[in-house]
């Protein structure tokens, strides 16, 4: 199919990006590259999520990953989403601080922008009130640093928090990955949203 | 679900592995994990197939990748499949000899078989008959080289230079990759092998 757009992306973050929970191994990633895919797109669907990583893990890792898939001489994309692992209380405390959250995503952001386009989707709330707290705190900072460096963010903490379908099924699996539904439901947000449409506009 | 087995799987290999071509974003990879969730199986999919890695390229980053994904507290396999890129000819010669292809594979088999559950799948056919003569040879030794080794090997090069499915979707899509019907196809191959039954007994 040479008359298909050929573009190649990356999805980094933790066990949401990799789609943790869903049985059909697609996630919302998958979901929405697929979608792609019969928007007549030839897309090459990279996914680097990775179960229990916070913002340091990533940064640590990132790029060196990304290289590897994304020769210079392609139309090359990123998309990044973490955080929920760092909100999570351990030893009394959260595993990153939130001020280290955000100098590790200023990093990370920052250096991806230099070279490749750049989407951040927000961190999701799981099956617990007080951790989604923390995870609505730290979308909003992560939004505000994404207006700085002019990162397209897409906020879902709060939509998604009041979303039947993600909380009960996040409740019946595990307490925090949804199953099929509630990675649909995520990839449905993204797909609206206009900085992902702006990748991929409608071929019919 | 307490009650499920809990897998993480990482796939490494290259763009067979990623599933490059299919509009699903499944692969083969992604097709039998489904289908092993399917079977009440809590699998945690990772897949690390890069477009245009050789056995070298594979050898020098799999063990990396590898380990941050899969924390010795799991109950963690990994399931290798690359060789196709070693065989296309560039400046008149294959992009890796035969010779370095298994020294390269000995060397990546025989390091993760001390630590992790491992399976091998043999390179597929493209849209090419010399090189599918290539990758036949190549096939042949990488089986005798894991015979050797006690790692199961599945040889789908014979089995899909036969498949009208696989051969004319590669042919329509890039002349090497099929799409969805293709990757089905081999998705089947590899759920009846014994080896892969072994890691999934029915749960019904």
């Amino acid at each position: 199919m040479a008359d298909q757009a050929d573009i190649r992306i990356c999805f980094v973050g933790d066990s949401f990006v990799n789609g943790t929970g869903d049985p059909e191994c697609l996630g919302w990633t998958g979901r929405i590259c697929a979608a792609a895919s019969h928007n007549n797109y030839n897309v090459t669907y990279y996914n680097l999520g990775i179960r229990r990583e916070t913002s340091a893990d990533i940064r640590d890792r990132w790029q060196q990953e990304v290289e590897r898939r994304l020769p210079a001489s392609c139309d090359r994309r990123v998309v990044f989403s973490f955080g929920v692992n760092d909100t999570t209380i351990e030893n009394g405390k959260p595993r990153v601080d939130p001020s280290d959250s955000i100098k590790n995503a200023r990093q990370i952001l920052t250096e991806a922008r230099r070279s490749l386009p750049v989407l951040m989707v927000g961190p999701p709330p799981i099956a617990d009130a007080e951790q989604n707290q923390r995870i609505i705190d730290l979308s909003g900072q992560l939004g505000a640093l994404c207006q700085g460096l002019e990162v397209p963010f897409l906020e879902i903490a709060g939509p998604l928090r009041n979303s039947e379908v993600w909380i009960s099924e996040a409740i019946v699996n595990d307490g925090a990955h949804p199953r099929a539904a509630g990675y649909a439901e995520l990839a449905e947000l993204v797909q609206s949203w206009s900085a992902w449409r702006g990748w991929f506009p409608d071929r019919g």
